[in-house]
């Protein structure tokens, strides 16, 4: 039998990006000046922070970063509830027999609700919360791993054999989207400005999105943190 | 331990609808007469064909059809994967316990890739493969909803206890479209026009959204269909 | 010649809708209850603000209005900029001879900036300034269709000819939106919030889908104005 | 008063880009191989062949381009009903007083519908339809120019006096289209594979947006003009 992997990390990878700080600029001066040069150059910080306060978000769609991702299915499922403005190709359970790599949360990770189920605010579980955790899940993700490789030895087509693995399954996709997209998925994925509950793992990985972010839009990510990390 | 519930089908249950062909007719004609009755009062589907056939797609999107739909996992994954002219709302693994509700495929769907991994055909399988199937599935379905139980009972949050369910859970989700986003859904979820190779389930359950859609619009389901099963 | 005829004012007229409050709560409610009714079925008020506040956007999507609006061309290039969630069909000036309707502002509308130029700030003008609109609009739209009914009686074609025509000519369209859309157009298209500068003539159309908005979905509406009129 | 120009033709200029044919076979490689390098680095032609062919759309879009585009405002206002995958950032009439720069066109520009009002074939004009254009067009341009710039000097805000302005007008935007977008694009607005009758000027900047988007993404353009010109 094939061995498993379990892995408590997920990936997010930048490939490509277009655009920087100026580009946005440019775009955004086209309104006011016809595409020559105006006050935007001078003081970039001070424009773009203009630009996201009044929320003109049209020139951060004038950028593109490509990424690669590696994330648990359920939380791709949550990713790609997002339509504008992203992009995705992702690895297919009809077309290749997947892998044996699944999530298994770390320590670090709470486990339990103390908040309402609507609004779940999380809290560390004690030791035998963790330990029931990782039997279960990892016992679940060996037997379904047997089930699915006893099917597809049979001759069953992958797109049946799928049905047996769990969404804790580890996926992969590329995702291309816009500085604007981008923020508009910070906003909602990340609790940083006490809006949003998002869940653990996609709040992880929009932290590893903001960083790629940060380092390529300087100047546009501190206007966003300023602004109240609202998307334009 | 809660029973679990195996089913074979889908569920694609029209909610509510807005227009019908004369809403589309009429949208069309505010480009060639501004707002008054012309040619195509008159003989509305040689009208709507004349759209179909010349690719003019925005009248079709002057119309909206919500649907209640019930699909594994699996096939909420690929639905979900139609961002223009679709939204969604679905039951979420967060917010509440979900269902031991699992899909099994029942005799007829066929289980055999006789195609390439690339364009899978699919075939009937023979009996030990149901067999394989059947057994296969049920029992991790039967594991993987032990395995969330035990999780919930120990109070570990939802959202991680579910993590163990498999992508042949049922899900449930309403989706707004519009005749326009709708056919683009039929040209590529049916292989009735020989372009497309979905899987059975999706086909399945675009089948019924397609009856609902012909009885809503007739005439302009004719014309898609008339044209190819491209949409407009 | 033609007779010119000169309007004031815009037109914004409901065609037909999808969905009420109730079907929103209906849709929300998939989330959290599997599609049975819940909890905000016995305060839907109450629900629905709790949506909007915490910007859960996409049950606001489960709904349809379509609109026929008359507008000059200027105003509709300002509204087709809304291209999530909008849909449209206008008039064609390729396709047909277009009407001598040509919008001329009234009394009440203020003519003079005392803004800066990037956060325009509308006041009266005098007397004087009046006129001269009057004067140079009406002229203008006098001396340019005269031009253009010369060059379409010439045999010229009507995409050629209507080069010719001002941006202050009237224009009709269809659009179709739902109640989401239509929220991120009243965000950014009318000055309530304070946080928008939109032109006249477009928040006093806005205001007037805003009241048809307000009597289709009335929870919706207040709810909307409760949370500061931003989108959820 | 400032001295008018007149221009017969119109810009596409690329500003920057993402991505190239490798990007796309990459991008669609994820789903059968989970991002390693597969059949397609052999033969890139022949799986980008093979992508267009099948109509697998979702690999053009993991690409990017900015466009500067200078056309006159009845061009901008089709292109800009472009709404998916193109994002605009245009020259505001409201935040600028605009250059009197206009579109006449030139001797090449067929004057004469010959097909009828739902499908325009145009054909050459004779001199005399040659010159009335000409002088009507011109004397059009001249006299909104003077009320336009009479208003202004009235003191008239930019907003109102616009309304003056003919839709042959120049106007200058910023567009950001991937690379199925801006197939899209060339589907409908070339009349190369005979299934649309796009205005000629449209026509003129489509061919334009072509040439860059074959120097950037050869291979994908080829595939494109040997599968009809649809976009997948």
């Amino acid at each position: 039998m094939t061995e498993l992997r379990f892995v408590n990390n997920m990936t997010v990878e930048l490939v490509r990006s277009m655009g920087d700080d100026k580009s946005i600029i440019q775009a955004a001066q086209v309104s006011v000046v016809g595409g020559n040069d105006g006050e935007g150059a001078k003081d970039p910080e001070r424009f773009l922070s203009y630009l996201m306060r009044w929320r003109h978000g049209s020139p951060f769609e004038s950028t593109a970063m490509t990424f690669r991702i590696q994330v648990p299915i359920a939380i791709a499922r949550e990713w790609m509830r997002h339509r504008i403005g992203w992009s995705y190709n992702e690895v297919s359970g009809r077309y290749k027999v997947l892998e044996p790599v699944f999530y298994v949360p770390d320590h670090d990770r709470p486990l339990v609700n103390v908040g309402t189920s609507a609004k779940p605010e999380l809290a560390a579980g004690d030791g035998t919360q963790e330990a029931v955790m990782l039997v279960n899940l990892n016992s679940t993700y060996g037997y379904a791993w047997s089930a699915y490789e006893s099917m597809i030895h049979a001759g069953i087509a992958n797109e049946v054999a799928r049905f047996a693995l769990p969404v804790g399954t580890m996926t992969e996709f590329y995702a291309t989207c816009n500085a604007r997209s981008l923020m508009a998925f910070l906003a909602l994925r990340t609790s940083d400005a006490g809006m949003s509950h998002p869940q653990y793992e996609i709040e992880e990985a929009a932290h590893m999105l903001e960083k790629e972010f940060a380092n390529l839009f300087p100047a546009t990510y501190a206007a966003f943190v300023k602004h109240g990390r609202v998307a334009p």
